[in-house]
């Protein structure tokens, strides 16, 4: 697969209220959207440093993953996105055939409509991994 | 301060050896460089990701921080580095005006050459976070 670079980095915090504050006031980042994503039962405010994207993470229900996450590991650093430049779909199939176990098995909508796929952080070192790309690219 | 960029992400692995194959065969990146940084008890792998490095830190001493790290919480996202155009000293004296707890009071040498510093992660929403300069620009 063909990584650009860095899309963005998944940060869960328990509030989004008292988390902008620190990335607006104290390092100077301005947040740029906020956006509620169902299907994943969070609420996201997104901040640009140069190419890559700070999403912060939000969860609006118990029973999301990032308040699983932040229950189980506290707030942090919750996953890593890479932008791809030969697509989603190709990227899964390929990384699938050398062995990388796969949360989705095709590409889904994400936050800002991009197409997203996770690979499971078993097969990726530990990091929950995230590919990206932008289809009106 | 002046974030121009995220210079690095620092990933706890337990294995240079077991994690490098993963990043070079899977997601196609290429190591370009191994360095030990003695006075923090790791050895390093960086790639290079658009702007943006990623640096696997494999402890080499039970009482390296990364260790620790990796014991607590396994392996995974370490740290968050930003680059910060305007010097990380003024960064410094200008979070700690703000109330940021620093665990560097003073920018240190790092691995690759820059000057580095850490903000507490008490202070940054529990993201461990770093302040680079490249001495030589």
């Amino acid at each position: 697969m063909n990584i650009s670079h860095i899309e963005h980095l998944g940060i869960a915090v328990k509030s989004l209220e008292e988390a902008i504050p620190y990335y607006e006031n104290i390092l100077g980042l301005k947040c740029y959207s906020i956006e509620e994503v169902a299907d994943q039962k969070v609420k996201t405010a997104f901040f640009k440093v140069g190419q890559t994207k700070i999403e912060l993470l939000e969860p609006t229900s118990e029973d999301s993953t990032i308040a699983k996450f932040i229950e189980k590991r506290g707030e942090g650093i919750h996953h890593m996105a890479f932008a791809i430049e030969d697509g989603v779909a190709n990227a899964l199939a390929e990384v699938e055939a050398k062995g990388v176990r796969l949360i989705d098995k095709a590409p889904r909508k994400g936050a800002e409509g991009l197409n997203i796929a996770f690979l499971h952080p078993k097969s990726t070192c530990s990091v929950l991994t995230e590919l990206c790309e932008n289809p009106n690219k």
